[in-house]
C-alpha cells in the first residue's frame, strides 16, 4: 500500500467539513488543559503552582458550591425508588421528608408511569400542562401543551429549531456577538450561515437595533436567506439583561423582516439589575396594540433547567414554547424530536419542580424559599465581588453584573504581550486565559470563543466558585502579568 | 399582501427538505392514533371496541410489565438525595438498602461529584474505566476508557458517528433492510445516503456477505462513496442474533472495502438462541489469526441501558467505543459530543451498574439475580406464546424468536384487503397495521416503516406485554380480517 493511500476510512481530511468548521471553546483546548491539571493534583502532584482548579470557563453550579434544591431531590429519589412510597412513617418521621414531597413523587409517576420509560415524544402530556400553566402565570397570557417541547438542555431544543430552519447552506440566522458558541457550532454543523450582530459594550451589551438592520442588509445583500434572529437573554456571555424597548425593537425587527425570534431565556431567574421580560409576555403586549402587525410573528422561547438557582445541568433538562408557528411545521417538530425518543424523564420531572416549586403555606415551602434566596443571594455576591476586583485590575474594564452567570471584562493588554501571543500562535486572549490557567489553576474562557469585535479583548469567567480567594489570586496573577509585559 | 406571500418565515414548503424526507414509523401516525385512544380510554370513554391500549409498536419495557431492577434504583435514590446517605441506620435497618447499594451510591458521587453537574463531555472517566474492564471482561480483549464515549442512550451514539462520518451527499452507509429507522432517518436529515442490503428472510434473518457485496458495488458503480455498514445484533426489528461466522464475514468485508463497522448491539443480552457474539471479541480474534488484513478495521461498536434486563429507557443512557480509529477523528467526535454537554449523569451511573451490576457473594446479589432471571424468563415466555399464536393464524409465517424484544412476521394479505388499501392511500401493511389498532387496541409497526423485500408484508411486535389476552386479541382479529377480504 503506497504511503499516500489512507489506511482507514475515516481520517481528518474526509470526515465531514461541517463538523471540523465547528468551534466550540468552552470546552475546547484550555478545559482539556483544565482537567489534565485537576487529574495531576488528584494523584498528589505538588509540582503546580496551585493546590485546586478552578473552573470558570462554564456555568456548572453543582461542580462548584452550588448545593441542590432539597425539594427537587428529595422527590427525585422517590421517583427514582418508588417503593420508598410505601413507608410514609420512616419518610415524615426519620428522614425529614414533608407531605408535599411524597404528595408530588406520586403525582410525578401518575404523570409519567416509570423514569424508566420513554415518554412521549415532546415530553408528558402531564408535565408539558404544567409548564403551559407557569407560562401563563409569568406572563399573563394564555399557553398551551401542545406547544411545549421538553428537551434534553435547551441545547437540544436549539439543535431541534435551527435543524427545521436551515434549509440551505444560504440559510442565514442572526447571532448575537459575543455569544455562547452552540449558535454558531450548530450552524457550522448544519452548513448554514451565521450572520453576526454586534451588542453594544457601551450599553452594557444591550442589543443596537442599528446593528442588528446593518447585519441583516449586509447580509441579504450577500444572498444570504435570512429567517431568525437569535438573543440571549439574560446574556451568554455578556451577562447583559434587556429592557422591555429592547425586546420591543427586536420584535418589530422580526415582524417587518419576517424572522423567527429564538429567545434563549435560560438565565431569566438570574437577574440582578432590572427585571426580566419575556419575549412571549411582550409579544403577546404588542400584538394588543397592534394586532395586524405582529399577528404573524414566530416566536421559540426557550428555557432550562441548567441554570438559575435550580443548577440541575447534569440532569439534561429544558423546553421550549412555540408561538404563532404553521402547524405543519410543528408537525415536522415533533417529527424529529421523535428520532431522538425523548428527553430524559427524570429531567423532565425536574422541568416540573422548576415551574411549579412549593408554594407558600405548604410543607416545603419554607426551606425551598430560604436555598432558594440563599443561592440568588450568594450569586449575586460573588459577583460584585468579582466586580470589585476587576475594577481594581489595570487596563480591565467591566459592567456591574446584572444578570446570567458572568461577567466578559474587556482586557487592554499591552503590546509585548500582543507580540508574544503571535510568537505562540494564539490570539492575545487565548494566550492570556492560558497564562492565568497555568499560573493559578483558573480556568475561564478567551472573549474570541464568543466573538468579540475587532481589537478588542475579553474574557468569560463565572462567578460561581465559593469564597473569594481565588478572585485574589487573579488579581495577582494579573499584576504579575502586566509587569512581565508592560 | 398577496395570498401567495407566505405569511410566516417557515412553512412546509421552506424548512430544512432533509428534515422533511426523514421517516420515523415507530412513532408515526400510528403511534400518534394510539395515543389519542389511550387518551379517550383514560377520560372514561366507552365507545371503543376495547379498554386498554397495548403500545406494542415500540420496545419500553417499563411503559408495560417490566419493573427496574431494585439495586439500580436504590442507588439512583441515594445519588440523588445524598443526605440520606448520613441515615444508614434507616436504610440498612427499616428500607431494606443493602451495604453495597450504599457503598455503590457513595462510589458514583465520588466519581461524578453532583449528578446535577455537567460531567466531561464523553462521560465521567471513573464510569468510562468501568465500561473498559466490563468490555475486558466480556470479550477477554484490553479495552480503553479514552475509547468509550457515553451517550444519552444509542441513539444519541449513532448520530454522533453518522454526523462524523457522512462528508458529502455522496457519502453511503450500507444500512441492513429491515431496518430500525433510526439510520434511515438520521441518514435523511444528514443528506447522505442510505445503501440498503437485505437481510435474509429464509435464513432466520441472517446477513448474507452476497446481498451486502452486491449492494455495495451498485452503490459503488451509481458514484457513492460508501464509507460504513451497519449491523443490528440482535436484530431490530427482526429479532436475529447473528453466529460467529455472519459476524466474521461482516468484518471481513469491511476489511477489504475500508469501512467503519457500525455494530449496534443494544440487544446483547436479550438472546434466548445461541450465544451473542461481539463485533469486538471477533474482530481481535481475526486479528490475531491475521495481523495484516485486519489491522486497520474502525469499530464503533453501540450498548445502551434501555434495552435487555435493564430496560431504563427514560433515563436516556448508553455508550460506544471505538476500535482501530484515527486519534485525530476521536478529537472531532469529542468536540462534537462537546457540544452538547454531556449524556444525563444519571443515565450514566446506569450505565456503570448495567456493566458492574452486584457480584455473587455481595448483599444485593441474591435479589438481582432473581429479578434479572425473572426478567429474561418472562420474555422468553412471552415471545413463545406470540410466537405460537402467529403459528396458529392463516397466512402468517414467522421465524422462532431468537432475540431482541420483537418478533416480525410475514403476513400474506388477500387481494381485496390490498385493493382495500389503495383505496385509503394506504401500503397494506399500513392498513392492516390500522385496522388492527381501531378492533383491539394493540400498536405494532407495518413493515414498511422498517422496510422489506418488494412484495412482502411484516408487521414488528414487542412481547413486552404482561399477559397473552392480547394476543388472543390478535388472533381472533386476524381471522375476522381474512373473513372480510377474503
Amino acid at each position: 500500500m503506497s504511503s499516500t493511500t489512507p489506511l482507514r476510512s475515516l481520517n481528518i481530511n474526509n470526515i465531514n467539513p461541517h463538523v471540523k468548521e465547528a468551534k466550540y471553546a468552552v470546552r475546547g483546548e484550555l478545559a482539556v488543559r483544565s482537567e489534565e491539571y485537576r487529574a495531576r493534583l488528584a494523584k498528589g502532584d505538588k509540582s503546580l503552582p496551585f493546590d485546586q482548579v478552578i473552573s470558570a470557563n462554564i456555568g456548572n453550579p453543582q461542580q462548584l458550591d452550588q448545593k441542590p434544591i432539597t425539594f427537587f431531590r428529595q422527590v427525585l429519589s422517590l421517583v427514582e425508588y418508588p417503593p420508598l412510597l410505601e413507608r410514609e412513617d420512616v419518610l415524615l418521621n426519620q428522614l425529614g421528608y414533608k407531605a408535599d414531597v411524597i404528595e408530588r413523587a406520586r403525582w410525578l409517576l401518575e404523570t409519567v408511569g416509570s423514569v424508566g420509560a420513554y415518554s412521549a415524544s415532546a415530553g408528558a402530556p402531564g408535565i408539558k400542562e404544567s409548564v403551559a400553566k407557569f407560562l401563563e402565570r409569568r406572563d399573563g397570557f394564555p399557553a398551551e401543551a401542545k406547544d411545549i417541547y421538553l428537551s434534553a438542555g435547551a441545547s437540544s431544543g436549539v439543535n431541534t429549531l435551527l435543524h427545521i430552519i436551515c434549509a440551505s447552506p444560504k440559510t442565514g440566522v442572526l447571532v448575537p456577538i459575543p455569544q455562547y458558541p452552540l449558535y454558531s457550532a450548530s450552524l457550522s454543523v448544519l452548513n448554514a450561515r451565521c450572520v453576526p450582530y454586534y451588542l453594544d459594550e457601551s450599553k452594557g451589551w444591550g442589543t443596537d437595533l442599528e446593528a442588528i438592520k446593518a447585519a441583516h442588509k449586509q447580509a441579504v445583500s450577500e444572498g444570504t436567506d435570512v429567517r431568525a434572529i437569535v438573543i440571549i437573554n439574560p446574556g451568554n456571555p455578556t451577562g447583559a439583561s434587556l429592557s422591555a424597548e429592547d425586546v420591543e425593537a427586536v420584535i418589530g425587527f422580526a415582524a417587518q423582516e419576517k424572522l423567527v425570534v429564538m429567545a434563549d431565556e435560560v438565565y431569566q431567574t438570574n437577574v440582578f439589575k432590572g427585571k426580566f421580560h419575556s419575549f412571549k409576555r411582550v409579544l403577546r403586549e404588542l400584538q394588543k396594540v397592534d394586532a395586524e402587525k405582529y399577528k404573524n410573528v414566530e416566536l421559540a422561547s426557550l428555557h432550562s433547567i441548567s441554570k438559575g438557582m435550580v443548577g440541575e445541568c447534569g440532569h439534561r433538562g429544558g423546553y421550549f414554547e412555540l408561538c404563532g408557528f404553521d402547524p405543519e411545521v410543528q408537525e415536522e417538530i415533533y417529527k424529529y424530536v421523535s428520532i431522538s425518543l425523548c428527553a430524559p424523564v427524570v429531567a423532565q420531572c425536574l422541568v416540573e419542580m422548576m415551574v411549579n416549586p412549593p408554594q407558600e403555606g405548604s410543607p416545603s415551602y419554607e426551606l425551598y424559599k430560604q436555598e432558594y434566596d440563599g443561592i440568588f443571594a450568594g450569586l449575586q455576591k460573588r459577583a460584585t465581588a468579582l466586580y470589585e476586583a476587576f475594577k481594581e485590575m489595570e487596563g480591565v474594564e467591566c459592567d456591574e453584573p446584572q444578570g446570567s452567570m458572568y461577567l466578559f471584562p474587556t482586557v487592554n493588554l499591552p503590546a509585548k504581550a500582543i507580540e508574544a501571543a503571535k510568537k505562540e500562535s494564539r490570539t492575545p486572549d487565548e494566550f492570556y486565559a492560558f497564562r492565568l490557567l497555568d499560573a493559578t489553576g483558573v480556568c475561564v474562557v478567551a472573549g474570541s470563543g464568543f466573538g468579540q469585535k475587532e481589537g478588542t479583548l475579553h474574557f468569560r469567567t463565572t462567578f460561581l466558585a465559593p469564597g473569594t480567594e481565588w478572585v485574589g489570586r487573579i488579581s495577582k496573577f494579573h499584576k504579575e502579568f502586566m509587569d512581565e509585559f508592560r
